[in-house]
Formats: structure tokens, sequence, C-alpha cells
């Protein structure tokens, strides 16, 4: 049996699925309830990471310092992670994590940008925090050049490093070939972090894993945004049918995600047609909303649009791009 | 590019869903979507199949007769399925089946148990009918025994036979195996039906296509008791990236789903923490309540209940067994 180390981001991108309401009764809850379980690793904070907050991507309803210490102090045995994404947050925020006691803090680049990760994982280094670099939308680069990529961050200081499926776009021979180059690439743990926009998430998960993976992320329920992420309690007993040792507790790990399904979400994901197109398109689903409105008001099919922003690999903050797409597919049409 | 025929059972193992209160409307509804989109096969009735409608598993909404009606003059190009389960139905509800114009009429059986159908597919195969045969609770058999049942069944008269995973028990490497032995042992078309309780239900249609299945189910929206059947429109759009050709319109498939959503379902099935255990225990999830119910009464931990079903290889019909469980455990407890 090998070891898995599972890190449960629930309480962090699942807050992207509550527009970053989750309340202090409900992190605490939910904290409380991984920790029982022995879940290694329980991620909390804004969906986009520390210093997020804002208008622009949202307010979150508790401020970083009250989510870091609510968490901390329900957690006996797990240890707490964060995520930042370059940009949103800068080195104050992870001096403040620290300070918090967060054990785990994860720096978020864009695939093919290791680059915006440097100062930090350098910073996090020298401080002798555990760094860990993950490389989003990862389905926009091959497998070599994320294996450069990985090889590069472990070079800025990172402890681990790995893949985000962002678009749920992966099938499990796509993860098994980028997780195994960048295992081959690098000699610290490697990071797997799944979508389910095609209802793989969990078998992608296995086949990092199978790979050579060994922190597989899951959050309860799949809670997260569009399709959900990688159901957590489906993750483990089916690591662990398949030969990986995750530590945790199964019926204190059911007992967290009904918890979950009944404090921290209006209802558990489901993937729709939308997430369907946007995972098979490799488009960030946070597109979604203003795909819809916008290809509604043109009388455009928003599949279409999903797939024509693929073909120009949008992302994230290229939202002038729908703008763009939509009113080209409108002048075909008419 | 291999041909897979894609078998929609929507608008019968959905039924088990909403307490096969399925109406009219819905069926001529979602039936000419899937016809649109070209779906080769739409199987239709009772969640128990022909003649179950009853006291004992549930009524109906509509009688099969208008059920088969409905769906037959709503199809242009798809073929209509019909499912039956010796003991429910009898030669009487095959002939009128075929009498109503199904081209498609599949015998269900405990897997270990292909003798059931003897009787069923021969009388389908003198009237030159094109009958199948599944074995169900197909993770309670080996590949082998798996084997020797399809092939004995493929004697009486099968022109396609293969495998339910009833209980959602499967990961995709059990079904390579299966499906594999299967396929090496008979000369007709092999079938695989999944459902989703390990959230493996795409991940294992998939290795099914794989190790040589050509007919593969999927429902949509993933329409089904618990956990759900595999979803159709995800189904679809894995299998064409995976090599294998279905022949069927995307954006009419998801028309479809879109449909189903909203006409047919209350909400889409999601993977419950019940559903997890009885897809580990592989027990048929139709326990459920029985043993929610029962459990609480004696305040025994459900999840102990299935677990122990599933070692005495608890099947439908065998629900006495709940209570000898729960009592056992009830005094092991006290």
């Amino acid at each position: 049996m090998t070891d898995v180390v599972v890190h449960d981001p629930t309480l962090r991108d699942g807050q992207h699925a509550v527009r970053h309401q989750l309340g202090v009764a409900a992190l605490r809850g939910y904290a409380e309830a991984a920790d029982a379980a022995g879940v290694p690793v329980v991620e909390v904070g804004h969906g986009n990471g520390l210093g997020a907050s804002s208008l622009q991507v949202g307010r979150a309803a508790v401020s970083d310092d009250l989510m870091l210490a609510t968490v901390r102090a329900a957690l006996r045995r797990s240890k707490m992670g964060v995520f930042m994404l370059p940009g949103w947050g800068t080195s104050a925020d992870l001096r403040k994590a620290i300070a918090h006691g967060a054990d785990v803090i994860r720096i978020g680049v864009h695939c093919t940008e290791p680059s915006l990760a440097e100062r930090h994982l350098g910073f996090l280094a020298e401080q002798g925090a555990d760094g860990h670099c993950v490389l989003m939308m990862s389905h926009m680069a091959t497998a070599a050049q994320l294996a450069e990529h990985a090889a590069t961050a472990v070079g800025y200081g990172a402890r681990a490093v790995g893949l985000m499926d962002s678009a749920g776009n992966f099938l499990p021979q796509d993860v098994s070939d980028r997780i195994g180059a960048i295992a081959a690439a690098v000699d610290v743990p490697v990071i797997f972090h799944g979508h389910n926009n095609l209802g793989m998430a969990v078998a992608n998960s296995v086949a990092a894993a199978q790979a050579g993976a060994t922190i597989i992320d899951g959050c309860a329920r799949g809670f997260g945004a569009g399709a959900g992420n990688t159901q957590l309690e489906v993750l483990v007993p089916v690591l662990e049918r398949t030969g990986f040792r995750t530590g945790i507790d199964l019926y204190g790990l059911l007992d967290a995600a009904d918890f979950a399904e009944r404090e921290l979400m209006p209802a558990p994901p489901t993937t729709d047609t939308v997430s369907i197109v946007s995972g098979l398109a490799g488009v960030f689903s946070g597109f979604k909303h203003q795909v819809l409105d916008a290809s509604r008001r043109s009388g455009v099919d928003p599949r279409d649009v999903f797939f024509e922003l693929g073909r120009r690999q949008a992302i994230a903050g290229q939202e002038d791009l729908i703008v763009d797409v939509v009113a080209e597919l409108g002048e075909v049409a008419s």
C-alpha cells in the first residue's frame, strides 16, 4: 500500500458555490468533523484565496483573520492549509497565514506562469514554511511543459508541486501522462486537484495516484463551483480499494460529508449541461453566467460560445473575450 | 473508431426515482428529444419492467400499454426498448410488447440464474425478436462465472448479453475483467449498465467499451434510484473523446438532458453517503429506506447494517434479512 495525503479544500474551493458566504459556525463545525475523521489537511479561505475578498470577485462573509483563527482552533490533528493567487494575495497575507498557524501554504498560478510564484515560494522557504505550488488550467499545457514548469517551481523552493484540472477537462489518460511526467521530473510530492465536469473527478484522481501523485484533493459532497470538485468521501474509499492508504476513518468522513450537505450548501453540485460543455471546451466555469447572459441577448447558442472560447484559450480575467465571441458568432448567424 | 450503441433506459430505470409516476406528456417529450438527438434505443416501462406495476413495488402512473403506445408514436429513428424481470412479467407481456412494436427486449436475471430467462429468450427467438439478457448484481459473481452464464444465455437465444452493476460496486478494473471475459466467451454484442454509487459510472462504462462491450447504457442527468445511473450526456462525449463512435448529436443530447432535468425529476441524483455505503457494501440500493428505518428504531448504525447485508450477499426480495441483521447488531451493541 502506498500512502496518499488527502488535502481537503471544502472550506476554500467550496466557497465559490456560495459566493464566499460560509459563516463561522459552518467553518468550525466542518473543520471539527474533518479533524475527527483524520483528514490530513483542511484548507480554508475565500474561494480565490488569501486577500481576495473584494467587490470584484465577491466579499467573503468572514475575514481572512477570523477564518484562520476559527479553523486553527477547531483542528487537533489535521494541518491547516491556505491558498493564495499572486495578485490577489501578497507577502503580507503569507505572513498573516503563518502567524495564524497555517501548516500548508499553496500558491496557485496559471499553468504556464510559474514565475509568478517565485517571490512567494522563496519567501515561504526562507520562513521554513511548507510552500506548495499548483499549476492551474493545466489542460492548456503539454505533459513536457508542465514537467518543466513544475521543476521550475521546485527550484523556487516549492516543497510540493502539481496540477489543478480547473476546467474539469481531463480524462484519466490525460492525467496519467501529465502527472507521470511531473513525478519523473521532481523529487517532491506531486499534487492533483480535480473537477467533475466530465464525471471523471474520482477516476482522474485514482489515475493521478497511480501515476505518482501523493497529495490528492477532495471536497465533501464535491462542494465547489459548477459540477463541483472531486467528491472527498467517494475518493477516500475508492483510493483505499485501489491500494492506497489514506489513514482516514470512513464513518467519520461520511459524518463530515453529511454535515457539509446539511450546513454548508443549498444543494450538492451536479453536472448540468453547461458544466459538461465548459469541461469539454476547457473553459473556466466562472464564465458561465456571463456567457449565458451575453448569448441570450444576442440569440447565439451559448454552447458555441464556450467552444469558441476554448479554441481561443480564454482564461480567467479575459472576460472581455466573451463579448467579442458572442458578437462574432451573432454576425455569422444573422 | 469503434461503434458503440448507446441504450437509454431513462424512461424505465429513472422511474425508480419517482415511484414510477412519469406521465404521458413526460414520456412523449423525452422520447421525442432523445429521438431527435439520434439516441439508438429508448427504453420505457415501469422501473421493474413489463408487468411489474403493483402494490408491492408500486403502481405506475401509466399502464404498460399506454407507455408503449406513447413512446412508439414519439420515435422516428430510435428503436424502442423494454425490460422484463421473469416473475413480474410473463410471456403475455412479451407478446404485448412485440405487438406494440418494441424492437429490443431485455430479460433481466440475477447474475447466477440465467436459467430464469431460458423460456423467455427462447420465445423471443421464435418470434424473431431482438431478445437480450442482462445479468444483474453482477459484482456477486466472478468473471469466469459471468462468462459461463452469459454463454448459457446466448445458448437460450439471446442476441446480446451483458452486465448490470446494480449495486454500483464496480471500479474500472472489475468491469474490464468481467466484460473482457464475456466478450471472449460469446459472439454476440456485450452490454454494460452502470450505477454511480462510487462516482465511477462513466469511467466504468468507458472501461467496458475498451474491454469489448458495444452496447452501453446511460440515463439523462443520471436519472435513477439512489446515486443514479451512468449520466448519458456525459457518457456520450467521453466515449467519443476516447475513440468510440455513438452517432449521437451532442447538442440534441444536451437538449434532451435539459428536458429531463426540467420535466422528469424533482432534482438530479447525487451520491449521498447512504449510496456510497450501499455501493461499497454491494447491496441493492432499494434496501435504503428499510435499513434506515429498522436501524433507527434499534439504535444500530445503518452503515454496519449495509456492510453486514453485503457480507451475507443479500439480494432484492430478501428484505427479511434486514430485520435479522439489525436485531443481531443491536444485541451485540447492547
